[in-house]
């Protein structure tokens, strides 16, 4: 078998088998060792872009990838040990808020995360905001960690699936990263070698997610729970809106202020904090330690009002080495507020123009080896279905300087739109699988 | 415009304008310059490969690459100059013979000419077995000596089309040869860049040539025809059989001398020599010299019988640098027949088990890099059609030891289908276009 051979099978609609599948992600991790060039997977996956692959095909590739490098080895952990992921969206700090909530709530939380790229901001961008926190945790100590305090978090290496690393980088450069089946390899690799046992999925749904539709949404949230289940990983997804972002800050370190002030037990309600307690109640359900999302919601509730989730969160960032305070983040030298022009209604409040206005401040990557400003950001003062008065703050701008204010102040202008018709809130959860 | 906007446009089906794809050969022919990376271009050529390129995009795209570099400037050369081009074959020897024959009609003949990879021989690897002949004649060099001689011949440079030769180096490692509009913007964009005025196209069908079957050389033969009248450039094309070798002698030496002998006034009837009067006669008529092929023909023969063919043949040769004369061709050290294990017709010659053991014995090319070994090859002593004795030498090996002879008698042994029914001849033009 020659890598050849699999563009040649793919470019013909011909149906992998498992062995071509292992044989691409082993030259995919590793090019150089079967004289694999570049531009030959960029070949297959065009082909495989615009020809499929069918779900044997997914599972098998997923499998696949996952065994192509390193795979942390999680055995001997409390059961169940459960894993999250997001689809990736414009103020998504969740896993800092869930992890330490699902820790209150008794499971063993695991996690690797990675780095955001254009509008996604990444978790591990996040958490790099807080001094002294360690991203670099050794398999041992994530172990040990996790026995001990019921969670640990992770950077991804580049050993971890390694395959995905490479096939990744061609996509983001090759106009092939809008395929289902290798969006579903590629999420699922990373999470199967990340040893997990039970995945929770929220999916991202709307102007600020990667699927803009429920539509399509939806398709993606059943490909990869079939295909996680195919591939022995019992998992579940919530597809959730990301047509507004979500919560109220976007931009590094103001999301780990968001996310802290959730956890405290006389935290106000908001819709970040309900979408903590409904993913928290999905996966109690799903391990079967809740009867029903009622009752999920109900125990993940208590935890946070007796302040357990707040413990396990500092007790998460204290064991990384972490400063667990607020006022030991960084910030911006220039805060400004964005106020309403006039009256009315929200309609609609972008979060592909929010997140875009925070990487243009620096607060995100345009290319991968761009650097982040950790205090740069924009908190979004309303949500859609808020009355607004006229000359009302609507966005506060974090920035580093006068100029880069007045630039983001210009470019949100356009994320808002005020209407004078009463308009409805937009649900938070649009459906479950 | 980003190469980025062209790989999605094709991905999703979309139409290119001129300026895409004038874009697109300007990338090819200097990616660096463009920040364009190899995978990038493969992505696209896999959707092209895929979704098409209509015949507005083949011409745009034709012309395009031929303005990616240098173009060969032949005006001045007396009207009309033609060139002439195969798609490529076994045993395809044919400039070797037409271009002075032409020339004796009293046209003037041009041709850049390639080398050959796989099992079809390049006309340069073929001339660079005389003694002396050069193939680097510079433009003003070909220009002066097309006007005193009548035709000139010399080897592709790397400035002749270059975005062909990055986007042909490509599609041969990433399966994406077999595409027609590519095939066709190929052949001609490096045409056009040779300056030609007339071209005439030999489309070779059959076992030994890339499109194996009539429907397949059709439909090649007419998209050329149709995308270079776009482009400008009067062509005609005519399909020949490739199902069985051309002429007797398959290897660089071999053909060399095969060619010049059917030069001779008094050459014997071959297929070989019917060929060349044929493509001779189509081109006769399609510059308006000759009213009908039959015409075209008795013009060509005569230009053969009077030996004025094989004067310009001697004129071109020693022009170039080369010493005109057989004896002085390298003959291989072993010669060895391989005999017919028993009587009857022959069915099947096939072309490209011949090919591929001349190939075997070094005579072609497996990669580029590959160093061509000249006076190994194989007389084909039989034609479809022919009566066989048992114990006839139906194939003459000419190889560097008895041990590569050996080998190669073992794959010709498939080669020839002998069977007890008689069999009829091959046609050896199947149409014109």
């Amino acid at each position: 078998m020659t890598f050849r051979d699999l563009i040649a099978a793919k470019r013909d609609r011909r149906k992998h088998t498992r062995e071509e599948l292992t044989f691409l992600a082993q030259c995919a991790a590793d090019p150089q060792a079967h004289e694999v060039e570049d531009y030959q997977l960029s070949a297959w996956l065009m082909a495989a872009y615009l020809n499929g692959l069918d779900l044997d095909e997914a599972a098998d590739l997923t499998l696949a990838m996952a065994q192509s490098g390193d795979r942390l080895n999680l055995e001997g952990l409390p059961h169940p040990w459960v894993d999250k992921h997001s689809t990736g969206g414009v103020g998504d700090k969740t896993t800092l808020a869930l992890l330490p909530l699902l820790a209150a709530c008794g499971l063993t939380g695991v996690k690797m995360s990675g780095k955001g790229l254009g509008i996604t901001g990444g978790t591990i961008d996040k958490l790099s905001c807080i001094p002294g926190f360690r991203t670099d945790l050794s398999p041992e100590e994530m172990v040990s960690q996790a026995k001990s305090i019921g969670l640990a978090l992770t950077g991804q290496t580049p050993r971890l699936a390694p395959a995905d690393g490479t096939l990744y980088a061609l996509r983001d450069t090759t106009e092939t990263i809008a395929s289902m089946p290798l969006i579903v390899a590629s999420i699922l690799s990373k999470k199967l070698a990340g040893g997990a046992e039970v995945l929770g999925l929220d999916v991202k749904c709307g102007s600020g997610a990667f699927m803009k539709t429920l539509d399509q949404a939806t398709q993606l949230a059943e490909m990869l729970v079939e295909v996680a289940t195919r591939c022995g990983l019992p998992t579940h997804a919530t597809i959730t809106d990301m047509d507004q972002p979500l919560g109220r800050a976007v931009g590094n370190a103001l999301e780990v202020r968001e996310a802290w002030a959730t956890l405290m037990p006389d935290a106000p309600p908001s819709r970040f904090r309900e979408l903590c307690v409904y993913l928290a109640a999905e996966t109690l359900v799903a391990v079967g330690w809740s009867k029903s999302q009622a009752d999920g919601q109900a125990t993940a509730e208590a935890r946070l009002q007796d302040g357990s989730a707040l413990d396990k969160a500092r007790l998460w960032i204290e064991a990384q080495g972490g400063i667990f305070d607020a006022k030991a983040l960084p910030t911006a030298p220039v805060v400004r507020d964005l106020k309403a022009p006039f009256g009315g209604w929200a309609r609609r409040v972008d979060a592909r123009i929010v997140g875009q206005t925070v990487v243009d401040l620096g607060g995100g990557r345009q290319r991968k080896e761009d650097i982040i400003d950790p205090v740069v950001g924009i908190e979004v003062l309303v949500e859609v279905g808020d009355q607004i008065g006229a000359g009302q703050p609507v966005f506060r701008i974090h920035a580093n300087s006068d100029a880069q204010a007045e630039s983001a102040a210009l470019s949100l202008t356009t994320a808002l739109e005020i209407t004078s018709e009463q308009t409805p809130r937009r649900p938070l959860v649009l459906g479950t699988h």
